[in-house]
């Protein structure tokens, strides 16, 4: 299959109906196809030819979608980078990649001006509103080339390189192809009933795949594309309700946050059908907080990673229940998507009996073509023809997953396993945690001790003990945190959102090795 | 993807439920899942290796759905063959695919065992209820073998062999792989609401691909599978009540015997939802009739080829409407499938302008591998990466796609070109008319002259001179059959339900050449 064809297949059947909107920027299907094979005409008339690469460091923007559609009509690779990361990991992924055209909106372009004669870019391309600055083409101006005929790419060919958050080692590139993307955009469809009359607004980051992959499915089912450019509570709402919203993703930081937000009482949300989450672990207490807050949406979530393109199990709206037949599965990661083998395999990559934890495995159509120029760690990830998660879990009697931990964030303390989820969702459900992390902490007594990282709500107090007490109440021994510290700050996140436990571990473990990052 | 995963899947998820009814024959899915295991051992004990074909001939049966997961299990290709061949064709079809292990049922072991030694075939599998005749086994006891490991066929293996109709000179194996497989029964799914609750009747041969796509997608939905052997109004309809089918896959010829079945106006239909149908195009008349017969039940046309395993357009159910906006659809074959790039291309294949004619031309994931040991064949019909269909059709404004004819059924009568569907839909609203098909027979003044060989209703008479002066009320006078003879017997069809106009043609043109045949 080929992505290109996905938006000429949206732009043959309903030309005239709206694509892509942001603020006051609206195409139809066939301004959109038609601005798409101009741009990839801009892009090949700057030397870009079929297989190369092509960055944009951008917020969330319609031209960052026209950005992936461009690429892919002309054949070349996307290559979405991550807004947080400072110039070396730009830099890194640039060269690692051999980009050497790259667009960036205002926010982004000076990083990347910094390292266009160290990454020897030869075309930089300034996708926002206003003037480009010195040496930058106007991403708008280039969008005015001559039409190019689609170059036909798809089936293997690969469409995306997606950068892997880097918590373990240096950033790796996930090579995705054509089929891959149209593999989840499928399943996507039937899990997440996305049609021509569903409107999805894209608020989580584009450069992560779990956005980007929202862009692929929408445009293969003609629905409507609305973009933000970043999630802001208040904004985000007003979007809801001013486009007629049906369908969003967002992670569960970005949850928190909007339940919190005094405008979500007074905003009419009666378009929103179904809210969808992934990313990491939904504590317990937000989502009931969350769904009592929100009677009229379904919610429903995914679990999987960059290298599954990324959907691996869903956890479908009925089973977001706490009372009657389909009760107790909130906390599980759902079941296998219709395309997914998912397996849980012990040390030795042999199946382990149902019931038992052991690394989550999945083989598919949506599994990566492997690492950019990184065959031996391919060859490890993907041993045995099964892409290894790195993640923990057990399929409990129903077919149902449940994720217990990365295995690189589980703790081992005494003997004993302990997996921070259980530990963070005993903090959460206290009422004066915000936010809160548990990680393993040297301990000269235990090999790793249980540690805590909490941010208490504004205006609320609570001391280590209550908090010890309460857990205490909730969870085995073994696995009330040995100590707590209390952050003022947010604490650290990727670009997707999930929590940095690398980065909060470090000042413990400086000097150290610890087995697993 | 893996077609023996998409069963273990639904084992997984939900091994208690009911999977396959067949009268008083019913598995669950653990159960289902356990005999093709041990099929699958049955047929490697008897030398079937990865990659060898093992055939069927016989009427829709419990055991053809095991036949074909046994054959993914095993790594085998799975050939289903056309129970309507006579010696020669099966001959032909076992020598061409080089099968040495088959499967027949009662009606058809005879004429197996009459090529048994001409074809040297090695193993017989009676897959039939009763005792085996001698020198065959019993194909339930080779069902009870110890179970095989899943031998991980998947992606671009081939998964079947359907043996195209050879309406056009000898008959050709249809290459089809995994991946074709499933990128057809996902589009299904998302058409058709093929889902876990599903419970699909398949009535229509499983040796077409028509019928035989529905069981790969209702495996993969997880939902049931209930089989008949054939069409007969009164058992069709009894077990559409007995087993609350919801969904199935007739031609048009059926739908026209249940319309005049008594029995349906006293079947409790409730339960079913979606009647699909494909294969010849549906007179308008008949489409009316059943509509308002079948007032709870909802229509779906799907177009296609065994090649496109098998669907590429699809008239959904909002578009069967005679009034309102959506009106004026119901001869069209619809708009393309989600993952399907259909295209009209010109005599030279390069695409002509919408509301033109050409040749409807295929891409993407569903496209055939090829046509087995037919290099040649298969680069022309594949040639630029498109399927060429041997269907002359065109897009309207609105994307829909119409079939004026197979190319090759075109009448080319006084340098005019004549569609036979369009003259046949004349033929058909007038009342007497129970069949009908128009071909075009030798002329000295035209070249081609327009012939119709109609079907009466029981009971109705009616003239020639009275056909033609309805038709000229209808359609151009170049149209208007020059010629018309009756038929007492029901016209002769292929295996799904196509009138075989071959046939019909034959003994006109016996001693000439036809440009197309």
């Amino acid at each position: 299959m080929y992505l290109a064809q996905t938006l000429r297949r949206s732009a043959q059947l309903q030309g005239d109906r709206l694509a892509l909107v942001e603020g006051d920027y609206r195409l139809s299907w066939s301004a959109f196809e038609d601005r798409v094979a101009r741009l990839a005409g801009g892009l090949a008339a700057r030397g870009v030819a079929p297989g190369d690469r092509v960055a944009m460091v951008s917020h969330n923007s319609a031209r960052y979608v026209e950005f992936f559609y461009a690429c892919f009509w002309a054949g070349a690779v996307a290559v979405p980078l991550n807004t947080r990361w400072a110039g070396p990991e730009l830099a890194y992924a640039l060269e690692d990649s051999g980009t050497k055209v790259v667009c960036a909106d205002g926010d982004h372009a000076p990083r990347v001006e910094a390292l266009r004669e160290a990454c020897g870019l030869t075309h930089c391309l300034f996708a926002d509103a206003g003037l480009a600055p010195e040496g930058w083409e106007s991403f708008d101006t280039v969008a005015e080339a001559p039409r190019l005929a689609d170059q036909g790419a798809g089936k293997d060919d690969l469409a995306c390189l997606f950068y892997t958050g880097g918590t373990t080692g240096r950033s790796k590139g996930v090579m995705l192809s054509h089929n891959n993307i149209l593999a989840n955009s499928l399943t996507a469809m039937l899990n997440m009933d996305i049609r021509d009359d569903s409107v999805h607004l894209h608020v989580s980051p584009m450069f992560h795949v779990a956005g980007g992959a929202r862009i692929f499915s929408t445009t293969l089912a003609g629905g409507r594309h609305v973009v933000i450019p970043r999630f802001e509570p208040g904004p985000f709402l007003k979007t809801l309700e001013a486009e007629g919203v049906t369908i969003t993703i967002i992670v569960p930081t970005m949850l928190a946050r909007l339940v919190r937000e005094p405008a979500l009482s007074t905003t009419n949300l009666s378009a929103l059908k179904l809210l969808t989450y992934g990313a990491s672990p939904m504590p317990e207490a937000l989502l009931r907080e969350a769904m009592a807050k929100l009677p009229g949406v379904r919610f429903l979530q995914s679990y999987g990673m960059t290298e599954l393109s990324p959907v691996a199990t869903v956890l479908t709206p009925e089973y977001h229940a706490f009372e009657g037949p389909k009760a107790g599965k909130t906390a599980s990661a759902g079941q296998p998507a219709y395309n997914a083998d998912v397996v849980v395999l012990g040390p030795d990559d042999s199946p382990v009996p149902r019931g038992q934890i052991g690394e989550i495995c999945v083989r598919g159509p949506m599994v990566m073509q492997g690492y950019w120029q990184q065959p031996e760690l391919t060859a490890e990830a993907l041993r045995g023809g099964y892409m290894h998660t790195g993640d923990a879990g057990y399929f409990d009697e129903d077919g149902f997953l449940f994720i217990v931990d990365r295995l690189k964030d589980m703790i081992v303390s005494g003997g004993e396993n302990v997996y921070s989820a259980e530990v963070e969702d005993a903090l959460y459900s206290h009422p004066t945690v915000q936010e809160c992390a548990v990680i393993g902490i040297p301990s000269e007594q235990w090999g790793e001790a249980v540690h805590a990282v909490v941010v208490r709500k504004a205006g609320q107090d609570v001391s280590e003990a209550d908090l010890v007490a309460h857990c205490k109440a909730r969870i085995a021994g073994f696995k009330v945190p040995r100590s707590i510290s209390f952050s003022e700050d947010e604490l650290p996140k990727s670009g997707p959102g999930k929590i940095l436990k690398t980065d909060l571990r470090a000042p413990f473990w400086a000097g150290r090795d610890r087995a697993v990052n």
